[in-house]
C-alpha cells in the first residue's frame, strides 16, 4: 500500500511540474510517466478518469501548496508590506532559479482549458479563490476590514499573476520587482 | 494575388482566434483550416515554417490590434483615469460578449511556449512590450514623467493581465471591475 501511494504521489508531482512548465496540452501522459518513473498500469489504477483527473488532482495539489505558503508568509510577517512583497519575491526567486520555467502552477492550464473542461476550470477556480482568501485573511490580520480586504486581495493577486506572466515571457524578474511597489500601493486600498 | 492574400489573412485570423480561445497546443492545424475555410495547400504555401510560423504571425497580428486599441484609447480620453478604466472595461466587454472565451490573445500561447519556442516567446514579448510602451506613452500624455510612466505601465499591464486571467477562470468580470479601481491607484505612481 505504501508503494502504491508513493507511485500516486510521484505521478502527481511529475504532472504538476510538467503542466506548470509546458502546459496541459503540451504534456503527454508518457512524459508524466517518464518523469515520475511510474509504470503505465499505476496511472490507470490511480487515475481511471485519465488525463483530466490527473490535471484536476495536480491543480489541487499545486493550489494547496501555494495557499499554505501564503498563509505562512502572513503568519511570519510583521506587517502587510513585508507579507505582500515577500510573496512577490518568493515567486521571482522560484522563476529565476528554474531558468524562468516555474511560473504560476495554475495559470497555463487554467487558460488552456477554461472553455474546454468544467472539471479543470473548477479546480483552477478553487486554487485562485483559496489564494485570494488567504491574501484577504493576511490583510485582515494587519488591520484591514473584511470587505476592503477581499477587494484589495483580488487586485493584489491580479498584480502578482500578471507580473509573473510578463516576467516569464520577458525572461526577467523586473515585472515582479515593479509588482512589489504596486502591491504596497494596492494594500493601502484596504489598510 | 488578391485571392491568395485573402486566404492568408483568413488563415491568420482563424489561428489568432483559436489560439486565444483554446491555446496553441490545443489547436490543430486542421481546426485552423476548417475555421478559415482555407485549403491545406494554401497553408503550406503561405507558412512553409508550419505551426510555429503561423503562431508567430498570429501573435504579431493580435498584438498589433491591441496596441492600436490602447493608442486610440489614450487619444480619445480626457485623462489617465478614463484612459485606463476604458482599457479594463473594453476587455471585460470582450470577455463577457464571447461567453468568457476571448481572454488575452497572447497570454495562453506565451505561457505554453515560453520554455519551448524562442520564436513564439519573442513574438509574445514584442506584443506585451508594445502594450507597455503604449500605456506609458498614454500616461506621459497625461503628465507622467517618462521613467515613472514606464514603471507604472508595467504594473498597470500586470494588473489588467492578471485580472483577465482571474475573470476568465471565474467566468465573472468582477476581477476586471476591481482592476478598474486598482489601475487608478497605480496610475498615481506616475502622475
Amino acid at each position: 500500500m505504501a508503494k502504491a501511494t508513493d507511485s500516486k504521489e510521484k505521478t502527481l508531482a511529475a504532472a504538476a511540474l510538467l503542466f506548470r512548465r509546458q502546459g496541459f496540452h503540451g504534456t503527454a501522459l508518457n512524459d508524466v510517466l517518464a518523469t515520475a518513473g511510474s509504470p503505465r498500469g499505476s496511472l490507470y489504477f490511480h487515475f481511471p478518469g485519465g488525463k483530466e483527473q490527473i490535471g484536476e488532482a495536480a491543480l489541487d495539489l499545486a493550489g494547496e501548496a501555494v495557499r499554505v505558503k501564503i498563509a505562512r508568509a502572513a503568519e511570519l510577517s510583521p506587517n502587510a508590506k513585508t507579507f505582500l512583497t515577500g510573496i512577490a519575491r518568493a515567486m521571482a526567486a522560484d522563476l529565476k532559479e528554474s531558468d524562468f520555467c516555474n511560473g504560476c502552477p495554475i495559470a497555463t492550464t487554467a487558460l488552456e482549458t477554461a472553455a474546454q473542461s468544467d472539471v479543470l476550470a473548477a479546480a483552477a477556480r478553487r486554487a485562485f479563490q483559496s489564494w485570494e482568501q488567504e491574501v484577504a485573511r493576511g490583510l485582515a490580520r494587519f488591520g484591514a476590514k473584511p470587505d476592503y480586504a477581499a477587494i484589495a486581495a483580488t487586485a493584489i493577486l491580479s498584480q502578482i499573476e500578471g507580473a509573473l506572466l510578463l516576467a516569464r515571457t520577458y525572461r526577467s524578474v523586473e515585472p515582479l520587482r515593479r509588482a512589489e511597489a504596486a502591491v504596497k500601493v494596492l494594500a493601502k486600498m484596504a489598510c
